[in-house]
């Protein structure tokens, strides 16, 4: 590792590196460890999301002990409130929120898309109207990696143009290969040293365009890559079909993002499929509502049978959550009190981290297939919806 | 102390002891140690409300570090959700919550008499509909009792006629007597060895009643005294004026309780008054509307004049909110993040707490009344309202 280590720190500047440290035989499983200008992350990760500078509702020493390594900001939330200009004048995003370690930075495009009012889409950008007080605004690839660059991400992601799904290959084509021009014109204008741009795969469910659109994406020699667009809506077989034709598209010495994903199974099967990076809300939008994730499947709290039940959510999980009963937490969202959702997204988050982490553990252990079949075996006693 | 402590273990069995170890010289402040069947704490001491078996927003170990050693716990609420029987079968309120501490519980008289609807006052009790669901309940000093000791709090307290103010006397003397007699009916139901049960003076505004109601309970020997009745609308000069003349006719070697106050003036003028416990939901429900408390006054962080500003609400404060800017706490507000209710919570129970750790060095350094005036001295700054 040591010799890795000094190749980053001499060679490319402050980019991100993937040190591979073992290729899993049976399936396309990786471990390794991710370089970057705040630390190392052993690989396969999840990221929590910290939409507008917070993961919500929990404290950064209660997030550090979820095991979450590097966490994801949302450039669009950002740049809207409190504005970039602010974050960068207090220091960027490390400074301003403090946490310490990597974080990652979408590229604001996403929320464009889904949440702005009225958006008009040219080859130029975005123009849309701001959800909170309907101000006129603008994305472009430009602009998007402008307000990145001032908030001072570890990795920025290029803007790339979305398309609901089902939709004609048409318009999924043309918004792919607009994807790979605003990812070339992203990359012309980045200029920070310490900061590193991945590329997105745009395609939809379609495998020419996904691997045309990873190969081009490929010759601009980006320090990361992402396959996009997904989790929209497709049934998880679908999914994971492609990912099965993209990511060996992808240059394999560099790491591989899933954005947005998704759910414990999708993160064992795109590991499986050779992902090292997952964010997603699941974890903390499910625990604010009371649902469980749990190595027995999941949970839903409010449920009556848990009103006298003494035993923690989980019996080996180090969580303050799992310090108290379930028969405490479901009082505690039938009673409204804000520590439910509070203690239940920190025992997410934890389960979501100790499962890449047992992931890496069997990958590097070459089990990762078993370890695949233990999870199964697991969730479908379902503890929380139909046994004991 | 170590005298002290085992003439609480053998003697009276597991009743609370009070310690005193300094009475200042200038004022009535005393300095001491609370023995409890849960540990020792320090007094004068704040106790954070944890109404519904949680203080609202704060993970336990957060709370720990805030310097409480004590919290308590609301009797009404709990005993409506998820009911006592539930709590005692699961161990009692100490294993429910996870709190190792000593806890205190009220009657739920207050909230019969603020919260509930319908209610009837007879000499037996008070009937009245939950204001959750309706249900038709009663409490008498008998059921508040049973209450209590289902869920196991330390301490435990007389249920008592509250009156509003201004009343007329005779209003008040006929509430206070009753008062009495119900605290008569509540030590002779009382049951637990390891739950110490206080006594609460009532009287209103009247030096008299107080006297009377003060002389009334210490005849029947309680093993701690509260002032009830106050902060609720009358002027502080008003409230301190009463306990110059109530406070010394209460039995001075057991600990002196007064309910529900206050800010940090009315803590640090009844210490000077002999006062050595209090709580309140102050620190906590002005934390979650933006405002915080710090030793050069209040500090409403929703202003604009906190967006830039890039220094903590206290230098030296440890709490986890001040590791982060005043700009950073106002941006999750404005964005209506949890985590600012949360930081701000934690921040006022630490000042509160710090304020109180303050006020015991001071008396037991023989220089209290300096200290007072070092604190007004820093809140007429307002840094937060009218300085920079």
């Amino acid at each position: 590792m040591e010799t890795t280590l000094r190749r980053f720190l001499e060679s490319d500047g402050m980019k991100v590196k993937l040190e591979l440290q073992k290729v899993d035989q049976e399936t396309k499983a990786r471990a390794g460890v991710l370089h970057t200008p705040h630390g190392d992350v052993p690989t396969p990760i999840f990221m929590p999301v910290g939409t507008v500078g917070s993961v919500k509702g929990i404290e950064l020493g209660l997030l550090e002990a979820t095991g979450a390594r590097i966490i994801l900001g949302n450039t669009y939330h950002l740049a809207l409130r409190p504005g970039e200009e602010l974050i960068r004048d207090l220091g960027g995003l490390h400074h301003f929120t403090g946490w310490k370690g990597p974080m990652l930075t979408d590229s604001g495009g996403f929320q464009v898309f889904s949440l702005a009012q009225r958006s008009k889409l040219t080859e130029e950008g975005v123009t849309f109207q701001s959800h909170i007080d309907g101000r006129r605004m603008m994305l472009s690839p430009e602009r998007s990696i402008e307000i990145q660059e001032a908030l001072g991400s570890d990795i920025a992601m290029c803007m790339d143009q979305l398309v609901g799904l089902p939709n004609t290959d048409e318009k999924i084509y043309e918004a792919m290969m607009r994807s790979v021009r605003w990812a070339k014109r992203c990359l012309d204008f980045a200029s920070r040293e310490d900061q590193s741009l991945f590329g997105i795969v745009q395609g939809g469910l379609n495998r020419n365009f996904r691997i045309e659109c990873a190969q081009r994406l490929a010759e601009l020699d980006f320090p990361g890559y992402a396959v996009g667009g997904l989790s929209v809506g497709e049934p998880p077989a679908q999914m994971y079909e492609t990912l099965d034709y993209t990511v060996p598209e992808l240059p394999q010495d560099k790491p591989h993002y899933l954005m947005g994903v998704g759910t414990p199974q999708d993160l064992i099967e795109g590991i499986a499929r050779g992902i090292d990076m997952f964010d997603c809300v699941m974890p903390t939008r499910n625990g604010r509502n009371a649902m469980a994730f749990t190595k027995h499947g999941k949970m839903r709290l409010r449920n009556l049978k848990y009103r006298a039940d003494d035993r923690p959510l989980e019996e080996d999980c180090p969580c303050p959550a799992c310090r108290r009963s379930r028969a405490y937490l479901r009082h505690l969202f039938m009673a409204g009190e804000m520590l439910g959702p509070i203690l239940l997204s920190i025992h997410n988050i934890t389960y979501y981290e100790r499962l890449v982490t047992q992931c890496r553990e069997a990958i590097l252990a070459g089990r990762y297939r078993q370890f695949m079949a233990e999870c199964y075996e697991g969730w479908s006693q379902s503890e929380g919806e139909n046994g004991t």
